[in-house]
């Protein structure tokens, strides 16, 4: 029997290095020939967000969500309070010296190598986000769809 | 072979959205007939706590963490530093907007079926908390049950 | 059919709470005979740190991360932003109270029982931390050699 393996990421942490972790990881299993899918919600929505301003209609409380959360994979923050300061900038100067991908291009290198990307609908509803502000060639998806896959994967983490 | 499929959650933080996410998690799972449990430690601990005051015999120091830690789930934070001001508040309020359950709500239907409620009791002892001051109907374990359980699970998961 | 379980933990988290539930699973899981793996990444790497300070050659950026992060185990804060301000110093008194096992002891115990700790190589690098830094009777990889083991893994866990 020769099934395919498959690995299914929860990304509910909007924190850089956080993303960074969980991207790595999909990259490294599809590499492995794993069936990977990295399902945002939550803050994790916000990696997958335009990095532009898209106008929607919101209501008052979406505009201030959407105001407040970072926009797109670049702009997020650390997990680490210790570092909550200088963070970002700090750990974007590292990576480039070691030369490591920043997130965005692990993003788009988790895309080449055919990771299903999903966004939670449920939590989109919640925070006020719209398609239209969320990158093309993503899926959309809830809970069941999550389960689904994941009953039968092999590395299921949340992140 | 139709083995029953299981999904078991330890929930270690105490933040009101990732609370909601496992709540969420182990009652989709639920639905689709998984055997579910979710294994209350740490912080997490306090989702399963009394709203009321209750009388019990503590020492200074866990008396101490009584006060700071929040009673109940209702009371819980947000994990996402950005809203620790507003956060809770703003939640609910997209949330009441959106029709979503509230996470005292997701914890009775969780209830309703039957999710294994397990508060870890390792833990409570170090965090001074006493079975009467967390909800009824819950059970009471340590991490060789929850290792029993998840080491035929499907979908395991750290939150 | 009698193979071994195991269990596989990322330990991303640099908090001595996140730390302490992921040794005590580790420790459990060891006890029934799981192979059991931490794999320390980012700001988990501080707790395989030695305590006291190693005079490698560093570029001033990781001087900078070398000061910033704790020094070993027992260095660590706490995961939970309102115990911040006293927290660890309250958790290891309460501890002590209870008979529980710090984290240095619990990492102590995994060795003992062959748990095998192993360092991000590819996060070492990004905060420049070098072996010589590292406790010994450690092991070293990269995310291949953690999905190796994770895809079989039976309790594969993010913390």
């Amino acid at each position: 029997m020769s099934e395919t393996k498959s690995t299914n990421i929860i990304l509910f942490s909007g924190d850089y290095d956080k993303a960074m972790a969980a991207y790595i990881i999909a990259n490294g299993a599809a590499a492995y020939d794993h069936e990977v899918t990295i399902f945002h919600t939550f803050w994790g929505l916000n990696a997958l967000r335009k990095e532009e301003m898209v106008p929607v209609k919101k209501s008052f409380m979406e505009k201030m969500f959407g105001k407040m959360m970072p926009r797109g994979a670049d702009k997020l923050g650390l997990s680490n309070m210790h570092f909550a300061g200088m963070g970002p900038k700090m750990i974007k100067g590292v990576m480039k010296k070691h030369n490591a991908m920043p997130l965005p291009d692990l993003i788009d290198m988790a895309k080449e190598q055919d990771v299903k990307l999903v966004a939670c609908t449920m939590t989109m509803d919640l925070l006020g986000l719209h398609k239209d502000e969320l990158m093309d060639e993503i899926e959309y998806a809830g809970v069941a769809a999550y389960l689904a896959d994941a009953e039968n994967g092999n590395v299921n983490l949340f992140i």
